[in-house]
């Protein structure tokens, strides 16, 4: 098989071993005479390979007991409505840092489950910059602090979070940036990622939730089924979870720790998001970063290019040199190159040198 | 690799072809250089995915386009709670008949959303049988009529519905008999199904939903990403769904054409619970049926011994001899073969032959 070069959003690029290992056990779970597909969730295999997965995660954030994992579904979309039904109210709203319209869209979602306000928003720029720290402002009784460490549409990424009051917990939507570089994640009470970028393929979303929040939720009057605290006391085995992501998220998993610390996936990751970035700025306006330069993702590259009417040719000729994903999301237009820790170095040397041999045969 | 009688609730058995075709398509999907787990859900080739399933899910239920097919996430139980969220208010309660223990689930989550009442209940007979139609009393501002088709845990099933007014929808949870025998699907307004019994593996759920419902969830004022409508609109595509769920599930819904009519697998279900009744039946008292015979399903075989200490012993020697899951559901005890349209009629023959075997042994 000629493998793409694949710069997907997200559903996104897997590696190659994970993939391989998914074929091979597609038909037999170890010798079981079945497929994981065909195994009672309550069966010892699945809650060993559930817990296993859950330690693998928290020991990769380097997160104690504190801290539960649970694996729920529906997508970090699904975590934009049960955030404020499981932990504000009227009385006590969420408060949303806009920063981007996944941001706005968790803030929307908050509105209508009737309990948010906005602490501070950079829309005024087209979101092509975050709001900065000291410009938030936080309702008096706020029941949290929601910020999305990276905007996946606009290529924006935070670099540091604010100083909240310890009795107002952090909540990071950290979907497209989570284990893609040294981060204190203790800093938060809440983080949420649906897999899909760094976690494995779509199907099941990671919330990492501290114990007084957990208690938080257990207060809520909602359905059971959407309460973080069924979850964390049935181990994320109150109903059937979706097993066979939680495995793909497990063979993900043990394939980022085997690829060194935190500090050398942050480094690969840097390394891939300057040779785009170079490639972009050295264009002489040929090209243009989309994104405030102070505000630069290191896992969505964010461009376009200046004479907009040699896009279509652009995607064209770079669908037919075996590169995948790279047109913008319908929202904002113009080119996105998604890297997460998937992503080989190699692709994106390959796409920095195709925007230079653009560049010299369209300049 | 030696196949096990596979009798699990769910996650179930798979034909062994669905599992052979996902192992083919594990690491390339057709001849696009990436896994299908690693393809934008935006991309033409994930869209006509989705869309042939809705197709061929409709076909098979034989409904036409007063009908939309939605694929969501969170299971059955999730549904307990977006029902009564979508449809029913507090001055029009949801209405439920309580047949079984998932049955009730639906109805407590029901009262958490603030909207339900119990439109008849069997509990009294330890869910052993199913309130009569005639019991059932609906009240005066019903939002829907909510019944459980086939109760999973206790092996009772439907035999027919209900007449009522044609401005109350009947709502059916068919998550463990959809698609194992003819049925007018069209008496329902909305039908769901997850996918672990006779649709795939576990990760999503088949909402069926008629045009005039949708309509009215558009009017529920709840986070759009919990709505019906918002699904319908965006063709199950307005967040990342879970691709490789869908694709089982379209795997598994050929599978299910290809052994022809819906006839021929009630035919052939029916053979395969007969071949197990008979046995019970016909063991003069060592075993014994749970359900009431006139409710027994064609789905999940639920009996005992009536020594009770044989119990233990049984379960090791069926493990021993090949067959899987027959352990009854933990707030039942006793045994259960769960036998969806996937397990094929030899190991229904095989476990007669077992539960024959064991009497002669410790008759």
């Amino acid at each position: 098989m000629n493998r793409r070069h694949n710069f997907n959003p997200g559903p996104a690029a897997l590696p190659l071993e994970v993939l391989t290992q998914a074929r091979e056990e597609a038909v037999e779970y170890g010798n079981r005479g079945m497929s994981l597909m065909e195994m009672s969730h309550r069966s010892p295999e699945v809650e060993r390979m559930v817990e296993e997965t859950r330690e693998l995660l928290l020991g990769l954030l380097g997160l104690d007991d504190r801290y539960e994992a649970l694996f729920m579904a529906g997508g970090a979309s699904a975590q934009f409505g049960f955030i404020p039904m499981n932990l504000a109210s009227a009385e006590a709203p969420g408060n949303y840092v806009l920063s981007g319209s996944f941001a706005e869209k968790a803030y929307l979602e908050a509105m209508r489950a009737g309990a948010a306000v906005a602490a501070a928003s950079s829309k005024q720029t087209g979101w092509r910059a975050i709001p900065k720290l000291a410009d938030i402002q936080l309702a008096e009784h706020a029941a949290y602090l929601h910020m999305t460490t990276n905007n996946t549409i606009e290529g924006t990424q935070l670099r540091e979070l604010p100083d909240v009051s310890a009795n107002v917990p952090l909540i990071g939507d950290m979907t497209s940036d989570i284990l893609s570089r040294p981060f204190d994640y203790a800093r938060f009470g809440l983080i949420y990622a649906s897999a899909q970028k760094n976690l494995g393929p779509a199907g099941v979303t990671a919330v990492i939730i501290r114990r007084d929040l957990i208690e938080r939720s257990a207060k809520a009057d909602i359905p059971h089924i959407f309460r973080y605290d069924t979850f964390a006391q049935h181990d994320s085995l109150y109903n059937t979870p979706p097993v066979h992501a939680i495995w793909m998220m497990k063979l993900m998993l043990e394939w980022t720790r085997n690829q060194g610390s935190s500090e050398v996936l942050g480094e690969r990751n840097a390394r891939k998001a300057c040779l785009l970035y170079d490639a972009i700025d050295a264009s002489g306006g040929f090209y243009e970063g989309i994104a405030a330069a102070e505000n630069r993702s290191m896992m969505n590259i964010t461009w376009k290019l200046t004479d907009e009417r040699l896009e279509a040719s652009f995607l064209a000729q770079a669908e037919k040199n075996g590169f995948e994903g790279l047109a913008g999301h319908r929202s904002v237009g113009g080119l996105r190159a998604s890297i997460y820790n998937a992503v080989p170095e190699e692709s994106c040397a390959a796409l920095a040198s195709f925007l230079r041999e653009f560049v010299r045969n369209h300049g």
